[in-house]
């Protein structure tokens, strides 16, 4: 499968590192190619840095790791390429101080890049976990998995997001269909509280617990 | 510590019966005296079945767990014995079908009842756990105990609050400031959606890792 990263920040290069080393074929993207170099160079295993045209055709998952306000402006000159495609929204619209959210629960960030994008098929998830569990390529926290939970409404789409969650040794969790981003991107505002306000840090996670 | 119960549905029935049993004072109060008393004897362990305003004066948590909606119409007469008490609100500001809330990022269902009744000390809590796991007063799934979020911005009150939700033998998890009721109200929708739609059932609860 190959995993393409758009936009290589901080949780763009730690995925996509990740990915990389679970063998994945993984290509960085970046508005500066300076900035995709060094990612790809950093993930090593194969990953490379490619032009945003590139990336879209080759990959199968395209995670979309920019702020969300950059992403419509990102993926436009990209559309004709995006029919079928399968994008990751792993964004959250929040606010400049992080406190909130700029889309409400009538709508989320997620269901506003799929009605802008039609043409591919939107799936929100990483969106919750902080960029430096990533980094630490380890899934497991106090000996429990850390719950990834993704939302689509394309079931194949939702089937390829699941294996990549699951094979980097994450608890795979479907959260029903991309309207429910809407709880997704809130429960990522309360990681972030939790972890830079609240003094937890940032190797947090949550778990699903069921029997 | 004196705990009431406002709104003796599923929820309050089945959080005031497991106070009860943690050696809490325990009073229910309804708008059905039939449906408080009842409460009361399925509770046992010296729990009481009171009106309203007495709740009020005796309680030093009053848990609303009445639908939202009807939470400003039940507190509206009881004005003047609510100066400094402190409110729990477990409930969520929920469409019919349970899909949506009906509030939005800009505020919460916890920040409306604050901002109608200032004169109370309003906690969030309780919220994004399902009434069966409350009813099976076991806090652990799966070997781990779930954690209980609560959101405040009076840290006595939260303080108190705390402690119940220790008592019960859950995992407390200050949320930050009231204004985090907008993340945990999302919270309980996904919650919802997990249990009810998506297969995983009642039995199921979010653990906050951390090492």
């Amino acid at each position: 499968m190959n995993i393409g990263i758009m936009g290589s920040g901080k949780v763009g290069k730690a995925l996509g590192a990740w990915a990389a080393k679970c063998e994945f074929n993984v290509a960085f993207t970046s508005r500066t190619d300076a900035t995709a170099v060094a990612a790809a160079r950093a993930a090593g295993h194969g990953a490379k840095a490619v032009d945003a045209a590139g990336l879209v055709q080759e990959s199968d998952l395209i995670l979309l790791t920019l702020p969300y306000g950059e992403i419509a402006d990102a993926l436009a000159p990209l559309q004709n390429h995006l029919i079928g495609k399968v994008l990751v929204d792993v964004s959250n619209p929040i606010t400049e101080d992080h406190r909130s959210l700029t889309i409400g629960h009538t709508t989320s960030g997620a269901e506003e890049i799929a009605s802008r994008f039609p043409m591919a098929r939107v799936v929100k998830a990483f969106n919750a976990v902080f960029a430096e569990v990533y980094a630490s390529q380890k899934p497991r926290i106090d000996g429990r998995l850390i719950s990834v939970f993704y939302a689509a409404d394309d079931a194949a789409a939702k089937g390829s997001v699941r294996d990549l969650i699951a094979r980097l040794g994450f608890d795979p969790i479907n959260a029903g269909p991309l309207q429910n981003a809407r709880y997704l991107e809130p429960l990522s505002l309360l990681n972030i509280h939790l972890g830079r306000v609240l003094g937890f840090g940032t190797r947090i996670g949550f778990s699903l617990l069921r029997e």
